[in-house]
């Protein structure tokens, strides 16, 4: 019943997956309301990638990479494999050679909650993966799992089709559903930093710029000169 | 009452906080009788700084980033900014926004027992941070903490003044009294590093140049050809 | 009985262990049938290196690296430098001082189940190092250890005269009656390779070249278009 | 959008959640396929207890247990509360207080992914919970959630209404929709096992009674007196 | 200068610190306005023992016990010996010899930022220790240290007389300064505690007792029967 | 090559175990210089177990447990089964069916570098174990590995026929060859401990007893009443 590989996945809209790519995962994850971050632990390889895209998915159980094959046939040009696991590993799942398949195929990346291998390869090839961890441990090919089923990565869940941004602060998740909106509150969200950018450049306090001085007195925060005055 | 911000700190002076960043931290860790490392988990978040500064210090709460808007305007040039948490956190507490108005301030970077996020654009703008880890979530402003008073960060207490040294080795604090007499120990330590460092790089043995021969032999190490004959 | 420091160790053979190196870790792994892993908390202190070479060994104490300095004497061109500890630690027990003996002595490298501080000068001088941590936390001299036994590393037994591989997947040993053995099936596995990753690059699937359409089939999995059909 | 609390929850039938308490995690985990297991992190903070109920849910913030109070409203006879946090936390948000008002509503327990506090409280009250940590931390009520949403707890993904089984083995969630399915399943497991115990108890070995050497030899185990014919 | 052992110690008032054990780790956290928590890796090797005193402080480095012996001199009855690491650390620094002396100078516990040892036959004595880790390393008495100078544990400062409290939710400190206040604030808080219980006990909501629910209507919290509503 | 399963074991010599069963594991470890002791990560599943045995062994893979059903043929009455992981692994991979089979061959217990289930039925059957995680996580049987092949273990090489101490300390291996001469130091030392504890229990203090306090001076410990006397 769960050893299922679905066909058909309902992608993101494209448009919209650029504009996500471009306001990068720090912004887009304020613009959905703080949520859909996968865990801090699941960090890129190597610096310097900023990708988005729509998800096709794997679940996968440690020690074996046999899903990631299927997956393979799933992905389309724009997609970003993600990749969860029914137990903590950190087995390198994925190297040189499936990295060579999966962007044959058009995938811009990868994200697991695994290992991979071959690091100095994907860097050399220019495909950016966020992972667990490095890990030249090798795997078998044993045990089905499934494919493009809804599946939790790092604390999040991601469903095939979801937009997935992935840069130097991380991977977030964006509901296909809420792609549009997202990506208009990411646009507008930096068209309003990109303004006080400049005036905290100049010098100007963010208490001034956010008018918090008055709540902070509020709340009950004393200015003091030293320590002395209030022990 | 702890909901206090002091505004008069006294700083470590200029010029031997100066010769403590030329050392770097572990030749300053030496000096001052291995004592002042914050933990090994606080990480540069991009690799190739070393700073050396006054602190102004913040107390923050798990997921709260009120407290560095109001440590922002007590920022003097060359003072780093050192954040504590009242509980474990990895939340993004520090993004491109507040490092902009730190680096309009100057400020030379940031300690923080916490995460931080836009790693890519803080390297771009050249602000180093040394953290717990990097993520994007957000936080919210609404319970207060301290700022200027001491705090615990990494495992070591830092008082408003001392001087923070952070490098690619990792972070350590040297008490605001302690400067001249650490900066001093440190210089000669260096002196004494570049004759030894000559010899070593000759292929002469420590085992000679600091003596050691004798004292391993008084505590009982036996050579031997292998481990048959002692079996 | 223990605190012995023996001096013949008998080497790998370089030739094989140059075939290793060109290899790398993932391939050797897989090349020995997946054993003899570090676990992947080693990690090299900076990106881009692959070294091989033939172990000589330490056995620590935490905080104490007193052991480095007796180890120092046994190397020979071409050796890696391996360190286990008696007890989980993280403190710097190498930096620049022990490199530059190591290296001027002809060591190719280190690996240790401990931290490393002046990671910006080993990088420079470009000794690459494996460790469990980054950190100046300086070390005493008081202990006795031993040198040239047998120690466990990151969870792998390594005898002097092994041979290790290590890159930026992470650390791999090689017993050293096995490198003849391992270098040659290494080798064809890297031919085996080259050949799948051009018909991979052109598009081919891994489910067609591999033959795993019937296998996964027999095993159960079912394809459908969408999670509807099953439900 | 996200901020709502959801009043209605069809929940599982009470007949076969029972079973599920009976069988036990390990049991229901296998009997389902090895999935729906949370986490090992997650353990009980006092040992012995064995629940199953339907889940009740709650999303919250790092240090903010306000959707606490929220989901109490929600609880019914037998539910169990799950609570899945937006970002990594330990601290303490649930304790006697509201473990007092959960049991009055009639909660059999308490999962959640985050810290609790009270604990020598709780066990003499008997209320049993499995959480990530403990810690005194206390929590601040300022951000809005959400309640009876699917929420992300451990590594799993738990629907209001999902049963939810969990004693010294972990916790584990079953669709609502699979719990006749499963519970039967479990049931018949546990007959199975039970011959087998016996048979176990006896010393026949799992080899014979699971016919396992004529695969064994298959894969190409080999059976020696000593390594040394080997070698 | 820092190897110094200081003699005298004043003490907390034993009225009020007799108070403070009455209430426990977590009312007295919250009394003193959530702050003063150890991180919550120290725990009790055994359940069950709630005790408060005055702290008696040493500083020592990894795998090295040596202050252990030099802090035994400095127990007063009511003390407890409060152990921070100059670096992190697990050997088993402390067991049932030192615990037979510590409790002979009338010690009535052990905080430890590292491991212990001996664990059986300190739960037969009656000896409660909050460590960080439970290990049979044994340690070495070679590297000075010092006591009863201020000590971070687990994130917190320690100074000696600082009142400690310590029970299954953790360890909480708080300053000798203070302690009259707390335990006046700690004393209030449980009687409104117990007159809540009982609300609670009898079904009342905690949304009603705090009078939670217009707050939470004006930021933004929507009920609905069900999410079809909403999406 | 590795896929072996060695049938015969020279064990450690009983009457040299039930000493060591007796002094337990810290002691132990102290009698054989501080060596050989298992990472404290390793844990009893329940408390209040002390045993000693031979070790007969298994190396498995992440997730696959088919190798204990082949090591249960090999125990004899008064074998501990000694499990390493071929990389970092919590699944439960024994429960109470294989502690049923292992308990009628005679096996005093379990050491594995992994997970473990049923955990209430374990302690039930008063079958101790130590391992890395509690997990109801299960495997399959599918890879083979090997049986009484040296193993690391939690950092640790155990041989087939050493012998193991466990107790709520930890776990220590002592080679077979040295079982004799430890025991003999154990006694020796548990003998010399006694007539300690009797004088500490007096009140006397380890500065005396172990004659400390000339040598503290020497390092250059100063005894102040205040620290007001040397800032």
């Amino acid at each position: 019943m769960k050893t299922v590989a679905v066909r058909k996945v309902a992608r993101a809209e494209a448009r919209f997956v650029d504009v996500l790519a471009q306001c990068g995962v720090a912004t887009v994850h304020e613009a959905q309301g703080r949520t859909g971050l996968l865990q801090p632990y699941v960090r890129p390889i190597f610096p310097g990638s900023r990708i988005a895209g729509s998800a096709v998915t794997a679940l996968a159980h440690p020690g074996d990479n046999w899903m990631m094959h299927v997956v393979a046939e799933m992905i389309q040009p724009g997609d970003i494999v993600v990749v969860g696991l029914s137990a903590p590993n950190t087995d390198g799942m994925f190297g040189d050679l499936l990295a060579t398949s999966f962007k044959a195929r058009g995938a811009r990346g990868l994200v697991i909650d695994a290992g991979v291998r071959d690091v100095r390869d994907l860097q050399a090839m220019g495909f950016p993966v966020w992972s667990k961890a490095i890990s030249a441990k090798g795997t078998v090919k044993e045990t089905l799992g499934a494919v493009n089923v809804p599946v939790v990565v790092a604390g999040q869940l991601v469903r095939p089709g979801d937009a997935i941004v992935a840069d130097d602060d991380g991977v977030v998740v964006v509901p296909r559903g809420d792609v549009a909106e997202v990506a208009d509150a990411a646009r507008k969200r930096e068209a309003n930093e990109a303004a006080k950018r400049e005036r905290l450049a100049a010098g100007e306090l963010g208490l001034d710029i956010y008018k918090m001085r008055e709540r902070l007195a509020q709340e009950g925060l004393v200015y003091v000169d030293s320590l002395d005055e209030i022990d």
